[in-house]
C-alpha cells in the first residue's frame, strides 16, 4: 500500500488541522477573503450549499414551516429586552453606527460625524428579538397558532479565532422561528426539528450523529432547553451540526408575542428556534474526506457523474465528443434517490488526468474517462471516489464497464455510495465512543493517553446543576474538554456520577469539540 | 359594471400609491418592520421571490455562470481605490465601526470605545470592489478567463425616502460578476445579461419591458455603459427592473485584476456587473395588480391552483375533502410550463366564500371552490383570477367545470393566463407611449396634460454630453422626468434634438420613474 500517491501534500493522521485546509484550498471550496473572519465560498462549495439548501427547504417546507424575510439589523433595544440573550451574544456582534462616510481630506474615507445613528444598529447574530417583534404583530388568537417561520439568512458573530466553515464571523444559515399555544406543543416543535435535522444531516450529508439535550451551561443563550445533533469528525473531535430550542415563555415576554386562548384569557405564547448553517460543510469535509481531498455524498454532490474525454487535439476529438455527449445525455435521464442525476461533461482543455486529479480532490462521486480505444469497445473508464485505489497494487483503480450497462447502474452505484459512506462514518464513530469509564482520573488519563484521536466517552452523571455543575465544566475545561449532549436513547444509568460520586441520573458524551 | 364589489379599499385610479400600498397589505406580502427602512417579506411575497429566484437562477446557471457567496463586509480601502464609484454610493452605506456591546450602566447597551475597528466597514450596497479582489487572486492567465460569477445576497444602501419592494434600506438580489479577455468579449457578457433578463422578466414575470442603454448621466458609478429593462407601471411610471454594466478595465486596475494574455503580456481585464432585485416583485403588482389585489404570473405563483372545500363543520366534510384531494392528487400529477403544477387544498377551518377572497386578493391564478352539490355532479366551480368578474350582471365568474376535464386541462390554462397577461400589459404599454412630440413645450404640456397617468414619451436628441447634458437632465427634472434609456430597437432618426435643436443621433424613453 506504500506505493499509493495521495493527491494533498498533508495527510489527515498527520496533521488534521493543516490536512483540513489543505482539503478546502485543494477541493476549492471557498478562501480567506481578507475581510476579517470573513471567508469566499467558491463555487464547488457554494454548489454543495445549495444541494444542502434544497434539500433541508424540503423538509422545512414539507412540515408546513413558511419562509420569510427579516431584517439584517437589529436596535439595541430588541437585545435589551431579553437579559440572558445579550448577555450570550453582546460580546460578539458587528455594530452600525453611521450611515454615511466623507472624505477625510487625504485621500480617504471617515464615517461622516454627521451622519452618527440616534440608536446604533447590531447586524444579526441570530433573530429572535426582531422576529419575535413581528411575531408579536402577527398573533393575536389561538387560530394564528401554531405561527410556523423560517428564513434562510447570513448572520454575523464577531469571532477572535475563526477557521473556515467552521467558526467563521459572517456564515449562512436557516433560522426557524415558531410560536405556539403551549409549552407541549412548543416541546413537540422542538423535537420535531430536531428529528428533521437528524434524518437531514444522516440521510442527505451521510453524517451520522447523536441527538440529545444540552447541559445547561451549554444552552442557547435564553433558553430553556437546548437539544443538539452531534457528529464525530475524524480526528475524534465532536462538532455540533445543528441545534433545537424550546426557549419557553422568555422571548415572547421580551416581545409581546401573545394570544387569546379558547377561553378568552390572554396568554404567552410558548416560542422555539432551530438552526443548521455553513458549519455542516466543515462536518462533510472532517467526516468523509481521505488524504486524496473531499469526497462528497452523491445527494449532495452538485455533479454527481463527471466525463473526461481524453481530448488529443485531433479530428477524432469530435467523435469521442459526441460519444461522451451521448453517455451524458444517457445519464441525464436517469433518477437516482428521487431527482433527476447530476452529470457533467468536463470539456475544458487538458489532460484527461490532470483533470481526473481536480475531480478526485474535489471529491465528485463516479469520474468517467472515456478514451479512443473505450468509445471503440462501446466502454467508458470508471473510479469510484469512495473507492480509488487498488489496494494491492497501489493504482487507481478503474473500472473499464459497459457504456450502456453503466447508464443503467448508475443510480443505483450512487445510492449504494451514499449508503455506504453513511456505514463507514457510523462504523467508526461507534468504534470511537468508550463507555465504562466511572472516574474523571479515567477520563484525564483516556485523553493523555498515546491515542492521537481518541473519541468521545459515555459517562455517567448526577446532572449537577449551579455551581456544581460549574465545577465540572471547569474540570472538563482543563482537559479540553466539554459536555456534548445528554444523549436520547443511552442505556439506563446503573452507578454514581463520575464527578460527584452522587448516584448517576442519566449519560452524557465528552469530548473535544469543535 | 357598477355594482361589481371590489376586495380592496382604495381603487388604482383613485390614488395609485396607496393602492400599491394596500396590495402589498391585503396580499400579505411584506410589512414595515420597525427598522429604519427595513420590510419583513411574509411567506407570499417571500414565495414570489423564490420563484423568481428559482427561474433566474436556472437562467444564470445555463449560460455557465456559477454561484459563489462574498463577504458582506467591505473595507474602505476598497472604496478608496475607485473614485467614481465611491462617490456614487459613499452617501448611502452603513457603517460597522465596533463589535462589541457594553452596558450603559441604566439598564441600556452602548457600543464598547475599547472595541472599536481600526478601518471601520462598510456594510456591501453593491460589491464589485470586493470581488474584484477575489478576482485578483483567481486570474492569472487567459486561460482563466472568461471568469463568470454570481451571488445571492442582500445589500444596503441607506436610502431616505423608502418604499416596499421598490426602495428599502436592505434588499435582496443577485450579482452577477465576470471577467473578460477584452472590451468585445466582455460588452458581449453585458448584452447577454440584458437578454436573460429581458427573457426571465417577460417570459416568467409577465413584464414587458424595453432594453436599452442608460445615458451617461444614469450610469452605475464606475461603469462605461449601463444597459437597462424598463416596464411600465399602470400609472404610467417607468421601473427599472434590471440592469447590465460593462465596467470597462476600471475596476480591474482599482482592483489589479490582471491577466497574461497568449503572447504573454500582462493585460487589464474588462469586466461586468448586473443585477435584478426584490424590486421585480414591486413591478409585478403595479403591472398585475388590480383593484381587487394582486395577480401573480403562474409561472411565478408559489401556489398556481388553490382548492378550497366548501367546509359545514360535519360529517359529510370527510367525503368533501377526500374529493378535494383527488382533485389535488390528479392536478400535482400534471405539468404545465415545463414544470410540476402547484396545487394547494386549502384545508385552514372558515367560510370558503372568506378564503376565496384571501386568494383573490393574493392572486392565485385558478381559484377552485367545491360544494357537496358540485362533488355529486363530479364537477368542481373554477375562478379564473384574470377573469374574476361577469362584467354584465357584476357577479363572480364561476365556472362550474368537469373534475377530470379540468385536471386535464388546468396546464394549459395557465400557460393561457400566463400569455394573456403578458399581452395585456404589452398592449397598455405600447398604448401608452407617444411618439412624435418635437420640442420641450410639448414634453411639458404632456406631462401637466389632464390625463392622469400619461406614459412615456419617446423623443429624438443629439445625444448631448457633459455640460450640455446636465443642462437636459435638469429641465426634465423640473418636471420630474428622467430619461430611462436608448432603446434598442427604435426607429431611425429623423429630425432634430427636441432639447438642443441639433441634428438627432438616437431617440431616447422619457418618463416618470420609481
Amino acid at each position: 500500500m506504500s506505493n499509493i500517491r495521495h493527491a494533498l501534500s498533508v495527510k489527515r493522521e498527520d496533521d488534521f488541522a493543516a490536512w483540513y485546509q489543505a482539503v478546502i484550498s485543494e477541493a476549492d471550496l471557498a478562501e480567506d477573503s481578507g475581510v476579517r473572519g470573513c471567508m469566499v465560498i467558491k463555487p464547488w462549495g457554494y454548489g454543495i450549499w445549495e444541494r444542502i439548501q434544497r434539500l433541508m427547504d424540503d423538509r422545512i417546507k414539507a412540515a408546513g414551516v413558511q419562509n420569510c424575510y427579516f431584517p439584517i439589523f437589529i436596535p439595541l433595544k430588541n437585545f435589551e429586552r431579553e437579559a440572558q440573550h445579550v448577555e450570550g451574544f453582546a460580546k460578539e456582534m458587528a455594530v452600525v453606527t453611521h450611515h454615511r462616510l466623507i472624505s477625510d481630506g487625504k485621500g480617504g474615507l471617515v464615517p461622516d460625524p454627521e451622519a452618527k445613528l440616534e440608536e446604533p444598529l447590531v447586524v444579526r447574530p441570530t433573530s429572535e428579538t426582531i422576529i419575535g417583534d413581528a411575531m408579536a404583530r402577527w398573533v393575536q388568537s389561538w387560530r394564528d397558532l401554531p405561527l410556523l417561520t423560517n428564513q434562510w439568512a447570513n448572520v454575523v458573530r464577531w469571532e477572535m479565532r475563526t477557521r473556515m466553515f467552521l467558526r467563521t464571523s459572517e456564515f449562512l444559515w436557516q433560522e426557524g422561528h415558531t410560536a405556539h399555544e403551549n409549552r407541549e406543543q412548543a416541546q413537540e416543535e422542538t423535537m420535531r426539528a430536531l428529528e428533521m435535522y437528524r434524518a437531514c444531516v444522516e440521510e442527505d450529508l451521510a453524517l451520522p450523529v447523536i441527538t440529545g439535550e444540552k447541559p445547561e451551561n451549554e444552552r442557547f443563550p435564553g433558553a430553556v432547553e437546548t437539544w443538539s445533533i452531534e457528529a464525530m469528525m475524524q480526528d475524534g473531535k465532536a462538532l455540533q451540526a445543528g441545534t433545537s430550542h424550546y426557549l419557553g415563555t422568555n422571548f415572547a415576554q421580551a416581545a409581546g408575542i401573545k394570544y387569546q386562548d379558547r377561553e378568552g384569557t390572554e396568554q404567552l405564547c410558548h416560542t422555539t428556534s432551530w438552526g443548521t448553517s455553513t458549519r455542516m460543510i466543515g462536518g462533510v469535509i472532517m467526516t468523509h474526506g481521505d488524504d486524496d481531498g473531499l469526497r462528497v455524498p452523491p445527494r449532495i454532490a452538485p455533479h454527481q457523474v463527471v466525463i473526461l474525454p481524453m481530448l488529443r487535439d485531433k479530428p477524432e476529438d469530435e467523435a469521442l465528443l459526441a460519444y461522451c455527449e451521448e453517455v451524458c445525455a444517457g445519464l441525464a435521464k436517469q433518477w437516482s434517490m428521487g431527482e433527476p442525476l447530476r452529470v457533467l461533461l468536463d470539456k475544458r482543455p487538458g489532460k484527461a488526468a490532470g483533470k481526473r486529479w481536480d475531480w478526485v480532490r474535489k471529491g465528485a462521486p463516479l469520474i468517467v474517462e472515456v478514451g479512443s480505444r473505450d468509445m471503440e469497445g462501446g466502454k467508458v473508464a470508471l473510479i469510484r471516489r469512495s473507492d480509488l485505489w487498488n489496494l494491492e497494487n497501489g493504482k487507481t483503480n478503474f473500472d473499464f464497464t459497459d457504456r450502456d450497462a453503466f447508464i443503467v447502474e448508475a443510480p443505483a452505484m450512487l445510492e449504494q455510495i451514499q449508503q455506504d459512506m453513511f456505514e463507514e462514518a457510523r462504523e467508526r464513530r461507534d468504534a470511537n465512543i468508550k463507555r465504562g469509564v466511572t472516574s474523571m482520573e479515567e477520563v484525564a488519563a483516556f485523553y493523555s493517553a498515546e491515542t492521537k484521536y481518541p473519541g468521545w466517552l459515555e459517562v455517567q452523571w448526577s446532572k449537577p446543576t449551579g455551581d456544581a455543575l460549574e465545577k465540572v465544566v471547569e474540570t472538563l475545561k482543563a482537559h479540553k474538554l466539554t459536555i456534548r449532549n445528554v444523549p436520547m436513547n443511552a442505556e439506563a444509568v446503573d452507578g454514581t456520577c463520575i464527578f460527584t460520586g452522587e448516584p448517576a441520573v442519566e449519560r452524557i458524551l465528552i469530548a473535544k469539540a469543535y
